[in-house]
Formats: C-alpha cells, structure tokens, sequence
C-alpha cells in the first residue's frame, strides 16, 4: 500500500500525503472528491464544456450545494475568463470544479490557469485527470490541485476499477473542518484515511480490492520505468502521426490543434456514414475498438484512443490502414494510402 | 453481462430482474440498497449484533433517516422477538434492514422470519448476505427479501471488489417512486438499471471493472458446476468437523450450536494467548491467515475462515494440526493431537 501510494505521488507530481487508490472506478472517484468537499448549501462553481462536467454538476446538486455552472461548447476547453466572471458573480463560491482532458470531446483545458483563478478567490479546486494522468503532463502540486480523481484505465493502461485520488493539505483541513459527515459512509475520507494513511496502524474500513491493487502496482511500475516526461512525450508523437494521416484522409479533428488530447483523438464523421456498422467492421476485421460519441456528439464523431500501453506505431499505422480500408468511398482522401504515407512521414520528421 | 445476472439469479435463488454486480465492495452494496431505499425522514429498524449492522445504522442516518436500532448480544442471532416489538413501537417504518451472517461474530439469524415480521408491519427488507451467499441457504425469493447485497470474495472465492446486488420487483417500484433523488449519483439504482437492465441497449453509466466481473463470472461458474445445495452441504461437513477438533482441543466456539456460521469459526481466546503474534505464527510457518475480532471482539477471538474454495478437508485437518502445536501449552486439550483425531472422527461419522 505504501508503494502504491508513492507511485501514485511520483505519476501525479505530488508529495499529498492523502493519495491512494479509491476502491472504484473514476465516476465513483469524482463523486468521493465532491462530496467530501461540499457541504449543503456551498457554492459550487462547475465548468461544463463536456458530458463529465455535466455529471460533476448533478454531484454537486445530489450533495446540497449550490451548482453554478460556466459553460462552453463541447470540443472547446474551458475558457479561463468565464470562469473569472462567475466567480466574481458568486464571491460566496467555495470550490471550483472542471475536467482536465475531457473524455468526451479530446479538449485538454489549462488546469494551471483555472486553478490559479479559483485560487485567487479563495476557492478549492476539484480536477478530474481521468483521461490525463500518465498521458499529458498533470502537476498536482507544482498547479496547487486540491482534489485529482483519476482512473486506472485510461493512460495508466490498467484494469478498470480503481480511481487514483489526490487531495492537498488544504483540502484535507476541509474535510476536516466540516460541519456535518459527509453523505457516503463508502466515500467519507475522514474514514478511508484511517486505511490508506501514513499511520503505521491501518483501520479497517472495507475489504480492498487487493488483486486489482497489484495490478495498478505493476501498472505504475511500468510508468516509472518508462518515465513520466518520456511517456507524455510517446503519447504527443503518436499522436502527431495519427493526426497527420487522418488529416490526409480528408477527416477533420474536432477539437483545435491548440487544445487537443494527443490520448483522445476526436474525429467528425464523413457525411452519411453508417456510424455503428463501420466501427463494428472495424472491431470485426481488424480488432480495433473505435469510441463513438457521447452525450449531445453521437453519431457526429468517433474517439480513437491512444491511451498508455496501446499508444505504439504500430497501432497508429493499422488504424490508418484499417480506416484507408472501411472509409474509401466515404472520407474524400481514404481509400489510397494517403493517411498511411502522412503518419509515415510525420515520423520521419519527428 | 446476461450470463454473470444469470449465474447469480441461481446463486441468490431469485427471479429479481435487478440481480447485478456493483462496481464496488461489499460496504458499497450495503450503501446503494440503503440510500436507494431510505428517503430522507424515513424510519428504518437496524438490527445490530456485531460490525455490520452498527454500519447499517451509520449509513441510515448519513441518508437522512431516522435510524432505530434493535440491539442484540455479539455472538447472538437478531431477535425476532425484538424486532416485533421495534416495529409495534414505530409504525411508521418504512424499512427493515439485517445482517444474515455476522462476519464479525459468526452468528447467523433467521432471515426469513425477520423478513415475515418486517412484511407484516408494511417494511421493505435490506439484507447483508455478503458472508451467507454460497456458504448457507439464502433463498430471496422464497423468503421475500427485498434488497439484498453480498460481496465476491466470501463464499464465491473469488477477487474483492464487486458486490452482488438484488433488488425486488417492490424495491424497483419504492426506488421509482422516490420524491428526492438518491443522494449518491454512482450508487443510484435508477441510473445503473440502464446499464445493467434487461434491455437490448445498455446506456453508458461508468466503466465497469470487466476484468473482476470475468471473474466473477467463473467463480460463479464453479459454483454452479458444484451445485448451489452440495456447496451448503460441503460448507456445513467442514464446519463440523472443525468444530469437533477445536472443541476436543478445549477451545469454547463463541456462537451456540443452532445459530453457527459453518464459514465463519469464532472461538474464544485461551487466556493469556498472544493474539498477535501466535497468529503471526500461523501464517508464517503454516501459511494460515486466521482474521482477529473486529470492533468488541478484538483480541478476545479468532475468526477462522472456511470460506468457498477455501472450504476444504486439508484446510480443516491443516488448520488443526498447525493449533496444536502453536497452542500446545495455552490451551487445555492441545499438544496432544486431540483436536486432529476429532476431526477424523467426524468426517468418519458425517
């Protein structure tokens, strides 16, 4: 557990003494760091440019607090100087909530920036890093993050069911301060962190899920071995490649080159294509699982991941391939090896 | 998906349409059927007779109910008697929750009946089956128990993590007909249905832990290869061969005869034993882990596991053999092999 605990630290960059493994998956992750957080009645600023941020939102509304949302189109990152307007709107706001690498759209949002404005207005700050932990860089402490969740299956390329936390000293003393328990008896940290603190003596507070605890272990020994900065690095060049051969293919990224998520490739669909039958071809024929869209982008877009483990070459090149194959007659530049020789050159200039 | 609702639809003999695995431990089980079925205001009877139920209380009241308890001795069944009378002094409750098998004490109360009561009175019943299911008879349909929750790695052997869910058709409906959501977003009943309901399409809710649920899966796949009634049957022939060999060796089970978990052995410490470092001992040279008590009981018994696949002849004969000479000296009958030649007897005699 003290192992864990110290890989987690070093993927995180943080020296949080609060940082452990939640034993469930990301959603339940997001929910232990809002309702530990909020007390009825708080106000919460929750910035919405995706489906995750809207969920952040129903949490914070289920927990009692008072939910103001900032909003931006989905596949935009969240805009700093909104965020500036509510929170001098709402001076009472007490914590400010928003989503690092938007699962749901591939828009990477500037958490350095946003959480020095919440920061500015006495505000915590509540990060869901699902998607970009161990994909782009995530500075826990160097950004002054109150509260990360994650996930232990998306760049961590691990079995999924457990949601790497974070809190800081500060949102610690929150927890601490509050004025009635925290609703989730499974959730409330004053009580997990008689299990996953430093003390030498760990309560027991439910069984852990002890087998997929070793695996996220071994995940993150992977990590370490490979470096940090050098997979951050592997995640932007594979994904320089992928974005170049599907821009040769005539497919459009959703998101601005700007803001996007090398781990989450957000691409609009050729005009008339049969959405599941294509990725059902694609899984079929060539084993490749290709998200589609969620929430308000269904049937607009598919999310190619190239998340930890499965960020290669040589999966950047068969997706290519495989798409050169199933979209000719239906992207404008597929069906000639074009994406296949852009991505090929790509890497030649990397 | 279908086959894993399935297998424990035999498991739990029930018909319950909402028989599932929750994405999180056992505690977490306990959680969703409390907060899925208390309304803030509401008054539940908990029964308390060890760990779990003091649990049931805490999580009532962090859900806005009004929690009464019905107290019983550690060690003791719920008292049916007891809960008549609670139920007659507050006709308003709504709900009526119990531990089948107290982990915490190895007592086992009668469910069924606790049930009949509760039904009389117009209560719907939660129940704690995370040590009963594929240990003892558990019967939700036939005994009428409306929300039950077990864990996966009792009984069934298998990884921590997931908790097995059963909602009844009567707790649907109460969980439909709620006026205030459920406080808890990842634990709301209404929401999983779409993912783990019966329908064709299945709406994303969170990722599930495919990987436990694969194994789960099998274990549940064994079970049903043994046969539901042969793994009570072999359960109780282990438990009784063990008690007959702690009893020769002087150790006085904690529980009486009628009440006993066959899969959870609590006996009293010889006095003056080293808890600590004699189970240390165990485990070291024996590989024997032998759980300590929890809450009241600690350091005045052992829990001795006879769980699953656990629940063999060798782990029996083992596990004596190993007291004896461990315990040679403390306890009155050991060192002399009394223990071993008890078990023989009565595997001899079963």
């Amino acid at each position: 557990m003290d192992q864990v605990k110290g890989q987690l630290q070093y993927a995180m960059r943080t020296s949080n003494a609060l940082t452990f493994p939640l034993s469930a998956p990301g959603s339940a992750g997001m929910e232990a760091c809002l309702v530990n957080l909020v007390e009825p009645g708080d106000t919460v600023v929750v910035c919405r440019n995706g489906v995750f941020g809207g969920r952040m939102h129903a949490i914070v509304e289920r927990a009692g607090g008072k939910a103001v949302a900032v909003d931006d189109p989905w596949g935009e990152p969240v805009d700093p100087n909104k965020l500036e307007e509510a929170l001098r709107a709402n001076p009472d706001a007490r914590v400010v909530a928003f989503v690092h690498a938007e699962t749901s759209t591939g828009a990477l949002s500037d958490a350095q920036e946003l959480a020095r404005i919440a920061h500015a207005h006495d505000c915590l700050v509540v990060v869901d890093a699902v998607t970009s932990l161990g994909g782009v860089p995530l500075e826990v402490d160097a950004w002054e993050l109150d509260a990360v969740y994650s996930g232990s299956q998306k760049c961590l390329s691990c079995a999924p069911g457990l949601s790497p936390l974070s809190f800081s000293e500060r949102a610690v003393e929150r927890v601490r301060a509050r004025k009635v328990p925290v609703q989730s008896w499974f959730l409330d940290l004053s009580l997990v962190m008689g299990y996953w603190g430093s003390g030498a003596k760990r309560a027991y507070h439910h069984t852990a899920p002890v087998n997929a605890i070793y695996g996220l272990h071994e995940a993150l020994r992977m990590l370490a071995e490979e470096g940090l900065e050098a997979a951050w690095a592997r995640h932007r060049r594979h994904h320089e490649a992928l974005a170049a051969g599907l821009e040769a293919m005539g497919l459009a990224l959703r998101v601005a080159a700007a803001h996007r998520l090398p781990q989450l490739n957000v691409v609009s669909l050729p005009a008339g294509l049969d959405d599941g039958a294509t990725r059902r071809r694609l899984l079929d024929e060539y084993g490749l699982e290709v998200g589609g869209g969620l929430g308000d982008l269904a049937g607009q877009v598919w999310r190619i991941g190239l998340m930890g483990a499965a960020c290669t070459k040589t999966n950047v090149m068969l997706c290519l391939a495989a798409l050169d194959e199933v979209l000719a007659g239906a992207a404008e530049g597929a069906g000639a090896g074009r994406g296949v020789a852009a991505a090929a050159a790509a890497y030649a200039n990397a």
